[in-house]
This record gives structure tokens, C-alpha cells and sequence, in this order.
């Protein structure tokens, strides 16, 4: 008996569409409008869901990783943008915890709140700060399902000393949603198979 | 800028543990016992902590994919044995969705009771049950923590479907927890960088 890998490999257009000099990252707008680009990049790339995520270092305002949603195109259901942007910055960074000595101040920048899933993965991976676009409120309007969130998990993240920051370029955020749906994008989650 | 792929791989002794015929897996404490020596063996192979998963396909009582943990030795605070073991079932399914039509009925069977993170990525693996060793508190009792989950959270699940059987083999589950620590392995978590 032999098993599989499981091999997260980001589309071949995010390269290009990370590419420096063209992007500044000084602003929390400029981080949120790049990563909802990359969301609706990779809707029209057809390489997954209408999600995207981006781990930058505050200290130098530097992009460590982006990541965007492979649900589809990866056949894995754990292969949301935020825990791709997470997992490949742990690569770069050669550690499991981005908040390890040694490690820059690392904020997630996800173009939409992170589902119940992604949220849990928030405290382990060490990232100091998240900031959010549209609300998951905004994704179930599409028909995605958020999970069982802690109803109060603002507070719950804050008080492991990880910021919250919500609500930056939500308009923006919520038509690339909105898009998706329009050009019947597909609504993945567990329960097509019941 | 080149970014780097996330490439999680089974470490080489689980091809071995998991060679038939040796395995009998048509109780659930047969499943679980199976599982809980995984996690022994990832601790004794130094290969990550003291936790392993497993998903079987119920209708013919047989292994799809092992998990363990390898958040140390794959420098990945998301490897968890369920997010493994549910990202290497879809692969070996080739389908996201482990509940689609056509799929067999698939249980996910952990050593100690899913974090706040694989929690959420239960519901959309398509997994039809889960089964549970060592509760979360016992994670806890070493150091461990489990995240911020809802408190309902088996019910949660049963609303989704997914039937919860807990405290199967508990006592031996918990031995692998306790040695774990007694040897000093490494209790990582997000707070180790604050």
C-alpha cells in the first residue's frame, strides 16, 4: 500500500502578479487592494474559489507570501487562501510559528473573514495581526458556509494578542464575491455529497 | 521574487506501520487502537507530537489515508494529523469532497479530539464521522492548547451529519500524551513567540 503527498503548489500567474517593483505595501488598503486582486485573478484563472490571502512582515512592509484558494483546482478542501498564504510564509520563513524570536511582525491579510477552519489555524501559525475585507456574512450571501464560528471571535483572537482589523475595502472585496456567483462559480462544501 | 510549494509527505515508517494484511480494521476499536499506535511511533520516530488520524472508508473497513503530526519536522503549524490525513484521502480520491456521490462513507478517526482549526476543516472534508481517543482537556493536561472551540460543538457536527463518537480507547490515547511530555517533547503553540 502506498499514499499520496499532498503537494500545494501556487498557479503559475500569482509569480507574475507578485512581481516587484509595481506594488507598495505601506498602507493596510494597498495590502487589502493587492490581495482582493489576487482573488479576482484567480477567479478568472479558473485556479479556485473567489478567496485570496497574503502574509506580509510589518517591520519592512514586505510581502512573505500570498495564497490563494485551491479548493477545486488542488482536490483538497484544507486548501483555503489563508492556510496556503500561511503554510508557504512558514516555508519561506523556515519555521511553524511566524511569531517565533527572531521571526519580523507578521500580519494575514485576507480579502474575506476566515471560516471556522481558518480561523483555528490563526493562533498556531504565530501571524500578530489580521485584517479582513468582506464579512462572512458577505460569503454566505453567495451561498459559501463560514462554520461554526465562536460568536465572539474578535475578542478571542485579541486576547491571544493577535489584532483585528476589519471591514478594509469591504465593497471592493464583497464584487469579486458577487462576480463569482454571476458567472456560476462553484459552490463547494461538504454537503453536495449528502 | 520565487515563492516556495508546501510539499507535506508521509514520514517513511508509516508505509511500513500501515502494510497489510497486519491490520484489522472492522471495529472502531480496532480503527482507533491502529491510530493511537501511529501516534506512539510518530513520537518515537521523532517525527512531529504526539497525534495521528486516520480516514476509513466504512464500507469496506478499509484504510484510505494515515495522518500524524508533522508541524516540527515539516516546519508547518497547520500539519495536524486530521488536516493531513483528510488532505491525503482526497488526494488518493482525487476529489475534494470525500461525502460527493460516488465516494465511499468516510470516518475520520483521530487519537485525541480535533483542535478549534481541524474542527472546522471537518465539515468540509466530507467525512460522515468522526471518531475520537483522548479528550481535548487531556491535550490540555500536557501543555497543549486547543483553540477556541464552540462549545456545542459535537452537536454542531451531528447537524451536519457527521455522526461524533468520543472516548474510544481513551485511557491508551492518553498514555501516548503523558509519555510525550514526560519526555520532553516540544509543546509549540503561537504564544511561544510573544
Amino acid at each position: 500500500m502506498s499514499f499520496p503527498s499532498l503537494h500545494l503548489v501556487l498557479p503559475a500567474w500569482v509569480e507574475d502578479a507578485c512581481r516587484p517593483p509595481d506594488h507598495d505595501f505601506s498602507t493596510t488598503e494597498a495590502r487589502m487592494q493587492f490581495v482582493i486582486e489576487l482573488a479576482r485573478r484567480n477567479v478568472e484563472a479558473g485556479t479556485g474559489g473567489p478567496f485570496a490571502a497574503a502574509v506580509f512582515d510589518l517591520d519592512q512592509h514586505r510581502l512573505i507570501a500570498p495564497g490563494v484558494n485551491l479548493v477545486t483546482s488542488q482536490r483538497c478542501s484544507v486548501a483555503h487562501a489563508e492556510i496556503v498564504a500561511i503554510s508557504l510564509a512558514q516555508q519561506q520563513q523556515g519555521h511553524y510559528d511566524l511569531g517565533h524570536q527572531g521571526q519580523p511582525i507578521c500580519e494575514l491579510v485576507s480579502s474575506t473573514e476566515p471560516c471556522a477552519m481558518c480561523l483555528g489555524a490563526i493562533p498556531w501559525s504565530g501571524v500578530r495581526a489580521l485584517v479582513c475585507g468582506a464579512r462572512g456574512d458577505d460569503a454566505c450571501a453567495i451561498g459559501m458556509d463560514e462554520g461554526a464560528k465562536p460568536s465572539a471571535w474578535v475578542a478571542e483572537l485579541e486576547q491571544r494578542g493577535i489584532r483585528v482589523t476589519r471591514d478594509v475595502c469591504r465593497a471592493v472585496a464583497v464584487e469579486v464575491l458577487q462576480d463569482y456567483k454571476r458567472a456560476g462559480g462553484t459552490i463547494y462544501n461538504a454537503r453536495q455529497g449528502v
